[in-house]
C-alpha cells in the first residue's frame, strides 16, 4: 500500500488526473482535473481518491497507511501555489471540502464550506480583504456547516439564532446583516456549539480538515446515501472521493457573486445558455433555493465582461465533453471562477432535443444518440398532461416555477414520510407539498405522483430530484403557504388529502382532480424514434429468419390498438379476450354459460356471445390492418365473471331459472384456494372446449369478413397456460377443425397461426416438445415469473419490499426480468423450441416487454419482438436500438 | 402383408408358438403354445395374432387382406385333426373364442363357449355322446354368451328366463334342469334372441365364428377395458389376440368337471396345492362364483388318479415357468385337460413367501426375487390391521371368505358408480358391498377401502381383482342380504352410509368402524427386505461421494420416528416443524408472537416456545439416535396458526391486551390471495428472523444435550423454500450466529448441517449459486411439481381427472413423478449443485420419495437418498433395490 498514490493534486493549469479517472477521483473530481488541464480558471486544490474510502471501510474506519503524510504533503504544494496557508492569521487560505463519487448525487453527500476559519483567521481575512462583514459571515457559515455536516448537530439551532437576530435587527435577508452583527452571531453560535458538543469550537484548520474528511467518508454509507443508491440502483462503487479546493467567494461584495448555469436549457432542450445566480451570495444559497436567483440573461445585460467569458467557458466545456454541461461559476470581485462541470440532468423532452440538435451538429453519431436519453426521460414525454379541452375551463389556483414537467393530480401530504406511509397503505396517488425539500425527502418523492414546494428555483433540490425522476414539479410557487397539514393559498384551505392537480410543464396549479391526456411528439422526437426504427429494423441476427427487433403492443380494445399504432407498435402482441366478456352485455350471457349444467346449456349461451365477440375482433383487426395480431383465448378462472352482489345473483339466477341459493351454491364451488394455480387457462379449453371453440369461431370469422372487407388480417391465435405439448394438441386440432368449418360456411380462407404463451415453467423446460404444435410462442412472463420464484404478485408486497432492502433482490422480478432464473428458462424455452423449428417466432408479452434492460435480454434471447403497453411503445422501440447497438459493442 | 403370418396353431405336441411370443400371441395364447410344445394336454386350437387386432383398429375395423383364408386354413387344419367339423350334424366340433392381449386382464375381454352349436348339432351332439342334456345345456349356454358378448344383448334378458324356468321347476341349480327344460329354455332363449335382434338366431358356424372374432377384437377397446388400461397404467400393447380352441367340457356328467388352481397358495404363498373346483360343470360356472366350488383337497380323495396327473402337470409347469402358476383345467369323462396356465395373482404376503422360498429352492436368484414382488404388493403387508386388543370386545357380524388380506372401514355403498361419486364428493372411505362384483365394476372397487360380496368364491372376480389392486375384500359372505340400498345381517339393517370394518385376512365383518394397527413383519419378509438391503447399500455409482442408495422417512414425530426406524428407516429426511407449534400450549404463544407489533414482543412470545420445542427435538433425536435427522424451519404461513373462532379470538385478544376486533383486523391483513405462493418459508425467515433464531437455537440445544446424554446426533438444518442464494447465505449466516451462541453458553459443540429444499424452480435453475452456500440439497418435489406445472394440488381436482382421461397426463404428477419436465428440474440443480459442490448431499423428501417409478429415477439421478412416509419405507427399501438392479442392466 505504500506505493499507492492517494491523493491528486489540481491546480495553475496543470492536474494530475482528467475526465478518464472517474471511478478513482469521482465524477467532479475528474472534472476539476480535466477543467484544470483545458485551461478553464478553476481553485487550486487536490482529490483524495475514492480507494481511501474503500479502504477506510474495509478497513474498520481507519485510514490507510501513509494517507496523512500524502495529505500534509499535497496540502502544503497548494499552500505553496496559493501563497497563503491554512490558519495562518494574518492571510488565511480557506478551503472546501467536498464528497464527489463517481456517479452523480445530487445533494446526497456533505459539503463544507470555509475551512480554515478561526478566531484569528477571522480577523486576518477581514483585515486583508478589508471587508469584516464578509469574514464574518463566512466563519458564521463555517461554523454552521462544519457542526451540522461534521459534527452532526441539527442545522435548526443555528437557523433558530440566525432567524432571531433577523427579526432583532428588522431584516429580511441574511445579507443585510452587519459585520457586528455577523460577529454577534458567530459568538452566539459559539455558545451554542460549546452547549451541545460539551467543548469549545475547534480552532485548529488540521483538525477542522480531518474531521471534515472523515465526515465525508463517513457520509457515503448514511441512510439517505443507501437510499438514493438503492432507488437508482447504482451498485460496485469504491466510494466517494474527497475534494479540498480553494475557496472563492461569491459574497465578497456586490462584485461578487455565484451562479449555476447549462450549456442548453435543461427543460426544454433549446440550445440556449440557461443559469441563475445571486450576487453577493454563496452556492449553497443558489442550490438550496433559500433566496430566488436572476436569470443569467440579467447578468448579460449587467455584466457584459463575465458574460462573455462564463459564454466563452461553456462552449469550449459543451465541445470538449460533447454534451450539455451543468456548470458552477462564482465571481469574486470581478474574477470568474468555474467550481465544478458535469453532464448536465434534463428532462426527457430537453434531452431528445439535444440529442437529435447535437446529432445535427455534428457533435455525436445518431448511434451514439441513442444513448443520450434513458427511458425514464423517454417515458416522461409520454406521460399524460392535462386535456386542453379541459383546461379551458379551468380556474388556476396558483403558479410557481415550470420545474419538471407533465401533469399529476393526487392528495395532499405534507411529509416524504407520509407520503412513503400512505402508498404503503395502498393510497398510491398523493402529491407532496413542502417548503423545499432536502436529501431526506428523497423515498417519499419517489413514490409521489408529483412535487409541489413553496420556495426554491429551478435548479433547487425537489425541482433537480424531480427532473432526475421524472415526477411532475413546481416549484418556488409563492402563493401557496404551509402550515402543519393545512396549505393556505390566496386564502383558501387545503387540508391532509384534498385533491390537487400540478402542471410542471406550465408551473400551474389547480385544486382537485383533473382530466389528463397523452401529450403531442415533438419533431425531435419523432426523427429521434425514426433513427431508433432504423436502427432496430436493420438488425440482422445470426440464426435468425426474419430481419429486425419488432414492437408489438398488449391492446385489447380498437381504442387503443389504435393509440398504439401510432406510437409506433408493429402488430399487437397481445389481445386479452377476457376484458371483451365485461362489456357489451356479454357478462350476461357469459354468466349463463357458468352457470348451465349440460354441454346444452353452456353452448346455447356462448352461441349469444358469438356474434358480439366477432365484432370486438373485427374492431382490433381494422384498428391493425396489415399487422399481426395476437389474440389469446380466454384464461382467468371462471369465477372471475361470477355476480356479486345479492342483486346480481338474484338476477342471473332467475334468467337461469334456478333459485340464489342454488346459484351461491355454485359460485361457491367455484371458489378456489389459490386461483393462480386453479382451474384457467387452456384448462378450461380442456375441460369447456365449447368456449374455445366460440373464440375461435369469432376469430377466424371477424378475419374473414375483414378480409372480404379489403383489410388485412394476420391472426394469431394463442392459447395460454400451456404446460404439456399434449394440452396444445389437443387444443390446436380442436382449433382447426372450427377453422375448417368457417372456412368452408364462408368458403373463404385467411392465413392464421396458431401458438401459445409459455408462461409455465414446464412448458419452458420441455418447450422442444410443445414447439411441434406451434407456430409462435409469447413469453408471458408475468406468470413464469410468479411461478418461477414461487410467489404471487398480489402476496409478496408483505415480504418483497425486505427482500429489495436486503439486497436479496435487485429489482423487483416482476417489474424487470430476473435475467439469471426466470431469464434461463426463457432462453432455454427459445433455444429447445428453435431447436425443432428453427423459424419458430418468438416474443414476449409480459409487462416485462416494456423494461429497458429486460428487452436487451430478449434481443440477446434471439426473440423476434417485444410487446407492451401503448405508452411504453416508444420506450421499447428506443430500447430495441439500444440493445442492437448495446450487443453490436 | 401377404406373407405375414397372422394365425399361429397349437395341437397334439406341437405348436407354430411359444411363451417367448407374448406380444404377438398375447400371454394365454403364447402359453397354450408353449404347454402344447411341453407335452401338457391341451386342447387343439390356434391363435390369432396381436397385429391383426393392431391392423383392425388402424384400418377403420378392416381385417388385413389375407387373413380370412388363413383362418379358413387353420380351422380346416384343426377340424382334421380333431375328426370333427364345425357344424356337423352328425359329430359337430365345438369351440371357444376368447381374447388373450400381452398383459392379463382378468374378466375385462370377452369369452364365448361352445361355438358352432345351432339347432342340428345339439341333435347330432346329443346322439353321439348319448348325453342330451349336455347338449342342450351347452346350446342354451352358447346362445347367452354369443348373444351378450358378441351382439351386446343384456344377460339379464337370458337370466330371467332361467331363473323362472328353475322356479317353475322347483329346482336351485341349473344342473338340476332336465334334458327337456334346456331344450325348452333354448327354445325360449331363441325367441328372446329374434325379439331383441329382429333376425332368428345364426345357425351358420362360420357366421358365429366371424361375430365372436369380432367382438374379441371390439371389446379391446371398449370402455372398461380401457378402464383397467389406465387404472393400471398398461399402454403401448398392439391389442388383444383371439384364441380360438376346441371345447372340452366339464359339464359332460358327473365323471366331468372344471377348476381353477394355483401351484402355491395364492393367499399365503405357502408351497401347497391350492385351488377349487366343480363337477359337471363349465369353467365359467367357477369363476363367476354361481355355484360355491369345492376345494381342490377332495378331488384328492375322490378322483386319485385325476389329482395326481394335476400334480404332476402342475409341477412340470411351475419348474418350467419358475413362477407360481394360476391354471385352468377340465376333466371331461375322465380325460384331464389344462386349458390355461399363466403366472398367478398372489397377495403381497405369498408374493414375498413365493419370491423368498423359490430362491431358497435354488429356482430364482436373489436378484430376480427382486422383481418378483412389485409395490402395491409389498404395501399391502404393511396396510393397518385390526388391533387384536380391540378385536376380543368385538362381536363378529358375519363371516365370509378371506378373499384379500388387510382390514378396511368405510360407509357402506351398493354400486361401483356411487362409490367412485362419493369420494368424488370427498367422502373418501366408502366400502363397496355387492352380491358379486363384474369388470363394470372396476373403477369403484379401485376407489373404496375395501369389497364386500355375498355370493363368490376365493376365485371369484371380486377376490381376484381385490387381491391384485391390494383391496381388502371378504367374498362369498352368504349371511348377507342386499337389496335396494339396503343389507340385512342376522336381522339387523344397514342402510348407505353405515359403517362397517373387513377384515379380509380372517374373512370377518364388523359393525361400526374399527381401531387398526400396523401388521407385523413376516420372517420371509423380513429377509426379503433384508436382501434389497444388501443390493442397494452396496451400490457404488460412478463419481458419487457415499455408497449406497440410502432410505430416510419424512417424520414428525418421536413415535413416527421409531416406527419408520423400525420399518428400516436410515434417517430423517423432513422434520416438518409446524405440527409441533399446534401441540402442548405451544400454539397460544405462537399466536401471541403473530399478534405482537414489535420485534421485542415477538421474541418474549417466542422464548416461551423455545424449551417446550427443545424437548421435541430431543425426542425425535433420541429417536433417532445415529442416524442424520433433516429438520425444516417453519414453513406455512402465519394465517395458519391464527385463532378462526370468536371464542378463540376474544381469548387470543384478551391475552395479547388488544380488542377482538383488532386481532380479527390483524387476522385479515394476514389473509393471501394465493397463499402457495404467499409469505411463508424462507421468506418468513427474513421478514421475522427471531422465528428461524428461536428455531435453530432449539434445534442445537436439543442436540448438543442429547449429545451429553450419550446419544448421536446428526442434525441437519433445511431451510425451505429458498429461491434465490441470497435468502440462504443470510439465513446460514444468522442461524451460524445462534449455533455460536449455544456452543459458546453451553460449552459444547456438535456437528451439524446446513441445507436447503429445492422446492421453487429458480432454485433449481441456480442450484449452482444455492450450492455454494448448502451441504446438502432435498428436493421437495410436492411444491416443486406445483409450481412448475402452475397448479395447486388444492384446485386441480377440478381438471386433473379429466388431463388423465384424456390423456395428456400418464399419471397423476403430484404422485408420480413428471420426469420429463419436474424431473428435468431436479436434474438440472442436482448437477449445477454437484458441478460446484462435487460432495453436494442429495435427497428427495416430496411425496415422491416413496413412489417406485419416481425412485428409480432419483437413483439415475444419484441422489444419495429418497425419503417417504414411515409405512413407505419398506417399499422404498425394495424399489432402491429394483432401481440398482433396474440400471446395472
Amino acid at each position: 500500500m505504500a506505493d499507492t498514490k492517494f491523493i491528486y493534486y489540481f491546480g495553475d493549469g496543470k492536474a494530475e488526473g482528467d475526465a478518464s479517472m472517474k471511478e478513482m477521483l469521482g465524477g467532479k473530481g475528474a472534472n476539476l482535473a480535466e477543467m484544470t488541464n483545458l485551461g478553464i480558471p478553476v481553485p487550486p486544490g487536490f482529490t483524495i481518491a475514492t480507494d481511501v474510502c474503500d479502504a477506510f471501510y474495509k478497513n474498520n474506519r481507519q485510514y490507510p497507511a501513509g494517507m496523512k503524510d500524502e495529505l500534509a504533503a499535497t496540502l502544503g504544494k497548494l499552500e505553496t501555489m496559493m501563497g497563503k496557508k491554512l490558519g495562518d492569521p494574518n492571510d488565511p487560505l480557506l478551503v472546501s471540502v467536498r464528497s464527489g463519487a463517481a456517479v452523480s448525487m445530487p445533494g446526497m453527500m456533505d459539503t463544507i464550506l470555509n475551512l480554515g476559519m478561526n478566531d484569528k483567521a477571522v480577523e486576518g481575512l477581514a483585515s486583508i480583504t478589508g471587508n469584516p462583514r464578509f469574514a464574518w459571515d463566512a466563519y458564521r457559515r463555517f461554523i454552521q456547516m462544519f457542526s451540522n455536516v461534521a459534527l452532526g448537530m441539527d442545522m435548526n439551532v443555528f437557523e433558530d439564532i440566525l432567524e432571531e437576530m433577523k427579526k432583532d435587527k428588522g431584516v429580511e435577508v441574511d445579507n443585510e446583516l452587519s459585520a457586528d452583527d455577523l460577529k454577534e452571531l458567530v459568538h452566539l453560535y459559539k455558545i451554542a456549539f460549546k452547549g451541545n458538543q460539551n467543548k469549545d469550537f475547534p480552532q485548529d484548520p488540521m483538525e477542522q480538515l480531518q474531521a471534515s474528511i472523515d465526515a465525508v467518508f463517513g457520509s457515503w454509507n448514511n441512510p439517505k446515501a443507501e437510499k438514493y443508491r438503492n432507488i437508482n440502483g447504482i451498485k460496485n462503487l469504491k466510494g466517494t472521493a474527497v475534494n479540498v479546493q480553494s475557496m472563492v467567494f461569491g459574497n465578497f461584495g456586490d462584485d461578487s457573486g455565484t451562479g449555476v448555469c447549462f450549456s442548453r436549457d435543461p427543460s426544454t432542450g433549446e440550445n440556449v445558455f440557461y443559469g441563475e445566480y445571486l450576487m453577493n451570495a454563496q452556492g449553497e444559497d443558489v442550490v438550496a433555493g433559500i433566496r430566488t436567483p436572476e436569470k443569467l440573461s440579467k447578468l448579460a445585460s449587467e455584466n457584459e465582461e463575465m458574460y462573455g467569458q462564463l459564454v466563452a467557458f461553456k462552449e469550449r466545456l459543451e465541445t470538449h465533453y460533447r454534451d450539455m454541461q451543468d456548470m458552477e461559476f462564482t465571481i469574486q470581485q470581478g474574477t470568474l471562477y468555474i467550481l465544478q462541470t458535469r453532464g448536465g440532468k434534463r428532462t426527457g423532452a430537453s434531452a431528445v432535443k439535444i440529442a437529435v440538435d447535437m446529432t445535427r451538429e455534428g457533435l455525436i453519431s445518431k448511434e451514439e444518440a441513442m444513448f443520450r436519453v434513458d427511458a425514464d426521460q423517454l417515458d416522461q414525454l409520454f406521460h399524460p398532461m392535462i386535456d386542453p379541452a379541459s383546461k379551458k375551463n379551468l380556474n388556476t389556483l396558483a403558479k410557481g416555477l415550470n420545474a419538471s414537467p407533465g401533469a399529476a393530480s393526487g392528495k395532499i401530504v405534507f411529509s416524504a414520510d407520509e407520503a412513503e406511509l400512505w402508498v404503503e397503505k395502498g393510497e398510491l396517488k398523493v402529491l407532496l407539498v413542502r417548503k423545499e425539500t432536502s436529501p431526506d425527502d428523497i423515498g417519499g418523492m419517489n413514490v409521489a405522483q408529483g412535487i409541489l414546494t413553496s420556495t426554491g428555483g429551478m435548479t433547487s433540490h425537489a425541482a433537480v430530484v424531480a427532473r432526475g425522476m421524472g415526477r411532475p414539479c413546481v416549484a418556488g410557487c409563492k402563493d401557496v403557504v404551509i402550515s402543519g397539514k393545512t396549505m393556505k393559498v390566496k386564502g383558501k384551505i387545503f387540508n391532509e388529502g384534498d385533491w390537487i392537480t400540478i402542471d410542471g410543464t406550465t408551473g400551474e396549479v389547480f385544486e382537485g382532480q383533473v382530466e389528463t391526456i397523452a401529450p403531442e411528439m415533438s419533431i425531435e422526437l419523432i426523427d429521434y424514434l425514426a433513427w431508433a426504427d432504423d436502427i432496430r429494423l436493420a438488425d440482422e441476427r445470426v440464426g435468425l429468419a426474419q430481419k429486425g427487433f419488432l414492437v408489438r403492443t398488449n391492446a385489447d380494445l380498437p381504442e387503443d390498438a389504435k393509440l398504439a399504432r401510432e406510437l409506433g407498435a408493429e402488430g399487437i402482441g397481445l389481445c386479452r379476450t377476457e376484458h371483451m366478456f365485461f362489456e357489451g352485455g356479454k357478462l350476461e350471457h357469459f354468466q349463463q354459460m357458468i352457470v348451465a349444467d349440460t354441454l346444452e346449456g353452456r353452448k346455447k349461451a356462448l352461441e349469444k356471445i358469438l356474434d358480439l365477440q366477432t365484432a370486438d375482433f373485427k374492431g382490433i383487426f381494422k384498428a391493425m390492418s396489415g399487422l399481426p395480431v395476437t389474440v389469446r383465448l380466454l384464461d382467468p378462472p371462471l369465477h372471475e365473471f361470477v355476480p356479486q352482489t345479492a342483486g346480481d345473483i338474484s338476477a342471473i339466477a332467475k334468467m337461469a331459472g334456478i333459485s340464489a341459493k342454488e346459484l351461491e351454491e355454485k359460485i361457491e364451488s367455484l371458489h378456489e384456494h389459490n386461483p393462480m394455480l386453479g382451474h384457467r387457462g387452456c384448462r378450461l379449453g380442456i375441460t369447456y372446449p365449447e368456449i374455445y371453440d366460440m373464440q375461435v369461431e369469432a376469430i377466424i370469422t371477424a378475419a374473414v369478413e375483414c378480409d372480404s372487407e379489403g383489410d388485412e388480417v394476420l391472426p394469431e391465435i394463442m392459447i395460454p397456460l400451456i404446460g404439456t405439448w399434449q394440452e396444445l394438441k389437443i387444443l390446436r386440432d380442436n382449433a382447426e377443425a372450427v377453422i375448417a368449418k368457417v372456412f368452408e360456411k364462408t368458403g373463404k380462407k385467411v392465413d392464421y397461426k396458431i401458438g401459445t404463451m409459455i408462461e409455465i415453467p414446464r412448458a419452458a423446460l420441455t418447450a422442444d416438445e410443445v414447439a411441434e404444435h406451434a407456430d409462435f410462442f409469447s413469453f408471458g412472463t408475468n406468470d413464469l415469473t410468479q411461478m418461477t420464484f414461487g410467489f404471487s404478485r398480489d402476496d409478496a408486497g408483505s415480504f418483497l419490499p425486505a427482500y429489495i432492502s436486503q439486497g436479496i433482490l435487485e429489482k423487483d422480478p416482476t417489474a424487470s426480468l430476473d435475467q439469471t432464473g426466470v431469464g434461463k428458462l426463457v432462453a432455454m424455452a427459445a433455444n429447445l423450441g428453435r431447436s425443432v423449428k428453427p423459424d419458430l417466432k418468438l416474443g414476449i408479452c409480459g409487462e416485462h416487454g416494456g423494461d429497458p434492460s429486460s428487452i436487451d435480454f430478449c434481443y440477446r434471447t434471439n426473440l423476434n419482438y417485444v410487446s407492451c403497453s401503448p405508452f411504453r411503445v416508444p420506450i421499447a422501440r428506443h430500447a430495441a436500438a439500444q440493445a442492437v447497438l448495446n450487443n453490436k459493442k
